[in-house]
């Protein structure tokens, strides 16, 4: 591994290296991942090009050196964790916004370009990139990761938005998945195999982006119910009657406790019922008929309460609770406390069930959960607390997640990677397996961990 | 070849098996595809079962013999002629709908399932599967071929809507591509590698499909031009400014002249100019929304005349003439002369130059030619007549086509299979080439013609 890092030393200099210690843990821990490994990398590298991310997958592969590709750091499933150490090739630098064509509604820009600075650089062209993952993120890792977030119901993920990629193969080749109009079927879909592939198959170097139309008006609202079986049967009313919504989230009584517990958000105390947190964009006419239609939809299942807002100041006040709740749990927890946090989907009509049997087990065996869940995909999270010391505690937890898993599975859900042989199968599997072979002939580890195994 | 077949009659029974010669050929050559093979293959193959596939595929890999999957023959793109013979794997009996789940908005079905017939009996339920290729079109070609349409400005194109597919290897394993949620990242994309791969990486036997919610209210409008680029310019600016639209569409003036020349449509004759064709759905605001934004772009441009309709009968009326354009050109082609079929997407600034730029070459070439676009996406296709026996008329449309293919690489579009090598490069086509090999290891052919070569 040494020889490697010196090779990679003289052919992008001194300055492109680092083996300071705490450079090192920064890249291989958070606080926030699931799944941090015990090992860190050997050494971060900074490339600034698509050539030196050629250069040194060239040398890693010479010397069989596994490498992590690095983003923000922002995910939390490990994505950058580095389990068999090697080195961490940390994209941020490659910041560059290449080519923006207002007229295609495209942007080319390298992996470094976080997708706040751009929407910020680019808003006064009516454009943006819809997508909402943590502020953080860099676009590379965002389609590495085909992140998600809450405009999602509106506006799809990630996958949706790549156009076209540059991508560094683990031995270094370097190839262009296709060219920058809006629509092709022409060959296979290469820009679809990478997207999500959290940097197993190559590293992307390059991305064109579609961006949206930017909405002129924004509108939000609440509604809490009795139970989140009533506030999941809501939600599914607004989707089947095509209410006309940007973002339909859901908290549990707990996680909204959560939030007073921590203050509550600008001075308000929220209702501690489970509660729906929509979001409209368009036109004035559609931002009313959504309201409207949520409303309507939020009375057949014993709304509690109603509110809405249409400044941005109400906007940003209504909708801040639903931002605050990954930091308002991390606040809250007692220490020594870690949060083991679920990533699950089902189809919609078994997700009120799911909830109500995860949060009741968690509940008996005397576990602090909360429950955020992205109704309009029937994904949803729940965030147990327990204290990796106490044995009784860590089993518990365990035990809640395995059932979770499983219950998930004959839904016909899908759950994360530890479950995925179970979720498909082997001859499945298999094919997978055979794309990475196809890709890492020589099985260099290339991306954090072998996304399907 | 005959041995396989052989087999096959005995395993599935005599029924299952044609070798009957206008059965043959209506399975090799369509009047409206424009890549018809010489060849024919030597059996149609009727199954009824993800198993009699999997026998099927057995057989064929065991003798090497290629196989051809059939869908309903409405291509344009001949990806079902048998260029190697073989045999072919006619799914249009597998047209069962196994599952619909109306609460979750998806539908598991068979390959052989019509999507007309699907829409017409679900619409009770208020869902439809928003895509609009050929009326006669089934699911598993649809799937296949990664198909648009009309909608795909504002549903997108097929593979937005597979949510898991079953599919038979060349080798006859079976996969199932992933559960049933709307939304997952675990694993590689699996479903998108086989969506549009037509037939060459595997055999598509059961799809579960997303559904949208059916529009309650609809309306259209067409919109006429001085020249294709004021048309052009004008539709780019109604999608900058986020006008809310279903569809739009663009026909040249020529196009519009054929209309006419095969009788108008309803008895309407059509103003000669290059015209875009507009269709809208949602709230009834919405609608308004989107006829104020469409009429406002247009009258920037030199618009010539604004019609708009709401009603069904009027609707149907003003977008008949779009419906139409494709078997008008069929119907007053000259006797002898056949059509070449362009398919050409570019980012959206540069539709305009390239079609000014081709309607030009063919004019002053003496080409009869007609524009068609869905202006939306960038893609557009130019239709040109000639006669395939007069060399001179073959030589020149050859000459133009070649020019366009030459001009949108360019433009950073995208073309047909023959120049992906040329828009791509050695290297992606190797990767294209690699999962092939990977999905076929034993090379039997699979599919009509292999999409990347």
């Amino acid at each position: 591994m040494l020889k490697a890092v010196e090779e990679i030393q003289e052919a992008l200099g001194e300055d492109a290296v680092s083996m300071d210690e705490t450079d090192l843990e920064s890249h291989a821990y958070s606080e926030w991942s699931t799944s941090n490994a015990e090992t860190a990398p050997i050494a971060v590298v900074r490339p600034l090009s698509t050539e030196q991310v050629s250069v040194i997958a060239k040398i890693c592969t010479k010397y069989r050196v596994p490498m992590v590709p690095y983003g923000a750091g922002s995910s939390v499933e490990g994505n950058f964790s580095a389990p068999y150490s090697g080195i961490c090739i940390d994209l941020s630098a490659m910041d560059k916004i290449v080519a923006f064509h207002p007229e295609d509604m495209d942007v080319v820009v390298q992996p470094g370009v976080s997708w706040v600075a751009l929407n910020e650089k680019i808003k006064d062209t009516g454009l943006f990139l819809p997508l909402d993952p943590s502020p953080t993120a860099t676009i590379g890792g965002m389609v590495s990761t085909n992140c998600s977030g809450t405009n999602a119901m509106r506006y799809g993920t990630m996958k949706d938005y790549v156009l076209s990629m540059t991508v560094v193969l683990a031995d270094g080749s370097v190839i262009r998945t296709r060219h920058r109009p809006r629509k092709t079927s022409a060959g296979y879909n290469l820009n679809s195999i990478f997207t999500g592939s959290e940097g197993t198959l190559g590293i992307i170097t390059e991305v064109t982006v579609k961006l949206a139309v930017l909405p002129t008006n924004f509108g939000a609202a609440t509604a809490t119910f009795p139970t989140v079986k009533h506030a999941a049967l809501a939600a599914s009313q607004m989707i089947r009657k095509g209410a006309p919504l940007a973002a339909l989230e859901l908290m549990d009584e707990v996680q909204m406790r959560v939030i007073n517990m921590n203050g509550g958000t600008g001075g308000k105390s929220w209702a501690e019922l489970p509660t729906l947190f929509i979001k409209f964009s368009g036109s004035e006419h559609t931002i009313n008929d959504g309201i409207e239609s949520a409303q309507e939809a939020a009375r057949q299942y014993q709304c509690q309460g109603f509110e809405f807002a249409n400044t941005d100041a109400e906007i940003q006040s209504l909708w801040s609770a639903r931002k605050e709740a990954l930091w308002s749990c991390l606040a809250v927890r007692p220490e020594g406390t870690e949060i083991w946090s679920t990533d699950v989907a089902v189809p919609i009509s078994k997700m009120a069930d799911l909830i109500d049997q995860s949060k009741a087990r968690a509940g008996k065996l005397g576990l602090f959960n909360t429950v955020l869940g992205h109704v309009g995909d029937g994904n949803f999270h729940q965030a147990i607390m327990y204290n990796p010391a106490k044995e009784d505690e860590k089993k518990a937890v365990e035990e809640c997640v395995e059932a979770m898993m499983q219950q998930a599975l004959v839904f016909e859900g899908t759950v994360s990677q530890e479950c995925l042989v179970k979720e498909l199968g082997p001859a499945t599997i298999g094919v997978m397996k055979a794309l990475k072979e196809t890709l890492d002939p020589q099985s260099v580890k290339l991306g954090a961990y072998n996304l399907i195994t």
